[in-house]
């Protein structure tokens, strides 16, 4: 691992939490947080699919408080359930996740890599106008896999090729409510 | 959670690790680490029982490295396998232990009042000499169950009287071969 190199002159929506901060949630996260990329099947999107990219920290239900804490130093998720007993801080917004791994990225260890990945897809998608090009965002989210300890992946990019060819959709290994395709560290 | 405040002058055998490196240990222990407090059943301790002290760091054994990396941070302490897929780094000699909590207590968040508590434990063990002495202790060890999701206990204070008492050891929920009472957050 290389050695830790901060950009001093980054200016983002996240640049006013402390150093301390910024590094104690980067332990968080290479520990028990993570860094998502999914494919999600949606009929009202663009070519039918969603690249859903968001920030996730766990918690069991009894220290909410601590993702109450979190939500207070970021000023940007929500709170949810996810779970019986498990808790969830999310960021969902594409410019907020990208402001968040830019500022943690120098402080993460074992999920830098994904978090350069990620900041990848995010600027990918920007750029998505056809099938291909969302195919191409699609493959990327694929590689966050290898990542990752994913064992749930349901919609890939050649599930979703496939989908556009013949309209099948492929099994899901769990309840069929969940379309996403989870890539967690 | 009040604010940190840093004993500038402690010294431990950790001391020379970087500030930040501590910090980013810190999110991770309040992540995805351990601090243990356990009550073993071993014939060949004075009154039959250990408590064992330990710090773990949990990770997939495709993520081995960044356990040897923090051991290479600590240099101390030892890498073994879990379970199938997981490895673990664990730290169990009394005073390193205490000096690790020592220095990482200021920027713990969820496992603050954990850690002040196994420093407790750790100084109580010290002055143990009868077996109401060594009872005091493992009530302390119980009370960590306080502040985790454990759910294995199989020895307690309780089951440690009775087994004085009437030789009888408690009924494991696990294997047969687990006798230790692990309280892990």
């Amino acid at each position: 691992m290389k050695e830790i190199k901060e950009n001093k002159h980054l200016k983002t929506r996240f640049s006013k939490l402390k150093r301390d901060t910024l590094i104690y949630l980067a332990g968080f996260i290479d520990g028990d947080g993570s860094l998502l990329a999914q494919i999600v099947h949606r009929k009202d999107y663009k070519h039918e699919f969603q690249i859903r990219i968001s920030v996730c920290f766990y918690q069991h239900k009894k220290r909410a408080w601590f993702l109450r804490w979190v939500g207070k130093q970021l000023g940007y998720g929500t709170l949810s359930k996810r779970q019986s007993s498990t808790w969830v801080w999310t960021i969902v917004e594409d410019n907020a996740v990208k402001d968040l791994i830019l500022e943690i990225l120098p402080f993460l260890r074992m999920k830098r890599k994904l978090g350069h990945l990620i900041l990848n897809i995010i600027d990918s998608k920007k750029r998505v106008e056809t099938k291909a090009d969302l195919l191409k965002v699609m493959k990327l989210v694929d590689e966050t896999a290898n990542h990752t300890d994913s064992k749930n992946r349901v919609w890939t990019s050649l599930a979703a090729e496939n989908y556009w060819d013949t309209g099948e959709k492929p099994i899901s290994s769990r309840s069929s409510k969940k379309s996403a395709n989870s890539n967690s560290l």
